[in-house]
């Protein structure tokens, strides 16, 4: 049995939520990539709760991808109460959705989506979440179009959101190592929180929205791209910025980073990593070409304007 | 011109045996190798000092390998007076050898070794390093001469290192998140302080010995193995357990992590990623099998009893 804590939108409205919006992405991925059916675990967190995890591989369209739902609860994690500075006899729940695809083609751009919810019995909760778009060969149209929608969903509730969400992304998905952008950004949030019923309803309203805008977005753009030819060379590109990709999951990620520390399931939070990536040292992109205008691309910059 | 700190051990000396011992080694892995070459970068550091990267490929034997020098020095960074408590004036001199070499051959283990001193103008110095292998399929015979050899090393000096600095090497290589060692251990040691010149030079004969056992020890890994066949399966294979040192160095290593955090020059820590790695969700290994025999070996154990 759940708690319901702090107005009117209980618990188990959101995870039946999450629950569902992880029933209906799969559904959507499994029809656009129209060969690979999800596979999955269910697991259960020895403290309370678990997740199940969902598994599309070797598709048409998609190489590797993980769309995850998880509900834990229980006496907060030492760790937790401590980055929190709560008191350690706090329980709490966490819940949320949390999606990376790996396409096969290069010509389809990796993608992430995150939605969380948050709560402790000492009356504190939060929503969090993002989405990003990792491209191989930055097209601006699909830049352009992917950050019109962000920008459209975010309007629809405060018209600061887009602005302080998108700048979020920039900072967030950043590696410092590289002073690369992991690819165009998207949104970012964390601790929305409310002080009103009202509000967290309408906070709640805000996370499905970002939710449910992932997958006409991503059908957009994979619908655009997967088709297209490609060949070695744009292959082995896609396998060096894959390595990007592990790198940023793994120095800078702070989700992956907190899983990997405080006992969450491995193979769940390391789904996200690419089925195969590639380092060379020192890799230099020839003057001129996509990939070097897809380097000079991955900057904090403004789509819209 | 670099300053001579704390006693008869100069740090001109040690830095000469550094460069030195860079080259031997470069020397020796081309011999073993016997077709591939060391390219060199060198680089500066904007606050001062710089390093010669090299880094060897393609080879008969050696598939990518990073043998690397450094001597940085000037003003320390925030962080390190910081996390050191140390004034915020100080100046210091770091300066090491760094070696990752991954193998083509699955048959043949990868295989990290570290040398490294560090010293500051108000008067502390301190050697640390170490040597660890990899196995992609755990050989006893090989992990009994690798821990014979190491402990040989350390019993010249004092007989409690090999106990000490084995068990540090079996806290230190190890994957949290996959409760898993990193391969068969080795030795690791930091903060070798002296309070004599006497005793700074018989740590730095120490650390002498550490990285002249690299060579031979190797060698005759490598020789034992290199003309072995293997198959689709044992690469495969090879590039999981690869996937596994990236999780290792970017999630756990704190070399690494220090290095990419404080812009340290970022191609030459990563030069330790192998060139190709696999990630397979939930992967199991059939039982019975050599690779099931691998993972039950990737624990903390003595070797040598």
């Amino acid at each position: 049995m759940v708690e319901t804590i702090n107005g009117n939108t209980s618990l188990d409205e959101i995870v039946a939520f999450f629950k569902n919006l992880q029933d209906e992405i799969c559904g959507g991925l499994e029809e656009l990539d129209g060969k690979a059916k999800f596979q999955q675990d269910l697991w259960n967190r020895d403290g309370g709760g678990g997740g199940r995890t969902r598994l599309i591989q070797d598709g048409l369209v998609f190489e590797k991808g993980g769309v995850n739902f998880s509900h834990v609860h229980g006496k907060m994690p030492e760790k937790i109460s401590k980055a929190l500075k709560l008191p350690e006899e706090v329980e709490f729940h966490a819940s949320g959705v949390s999606i990376v695809i790996h396409p096969s083609s290069p010509r389809v751009p990796i993608i992430h989506m995150n939605v969380r919810y948050f709560e402790t019995s000492n009356g504190t909760h939060w929503f969090g979440g993002g989405i990003d778009l990792t491209p191989i060969y930055v097209i601006r149209e699909d830049a352009v179009f992917f950050h019109e929608k962000m920008k459209a969903v975010c309007d629809k509730f405060d018209s600061n959101y887009y602005p302080e969400f998108k700048s979020w992304a920039d900072r967030y998905f950043f590696l410092k190592h590289r002073n690369e952008s992991r690819g165009i950004g998207g949104i970012f949030f964390d601790h929305l929180k409310a002080d009103s019923p009202e509000m967290k309803t309408q906070n709640f309203e805000f996370v499905k929205s970002v939710g449910q805008a992932f997958l006409p977005v991503y059908e957009e753009i994979v619908n655009r791209h997967k088709d297209e030819a490609f060949g070695e060379r744009e292959k082995d590109w896609q396998l060096l910025r894959r390595s990007r990709y592990v790198e940023f999951n793994l120095v800078w990620d702070r989700g992956t980073k907190f899983g990997l520390d405080t006992n969450g399931r491995t193979e769940s939070i390391l789904m996200s990593m690419p089925p195969l990536a590639k380092w060379v040292y020192n890799h230099q992109t020839e003057e001129g070409s996509q990939e070097a205008y897809t380097l000079s691309q991955l900057t904090a910059q403004d789509w819209l304007n």
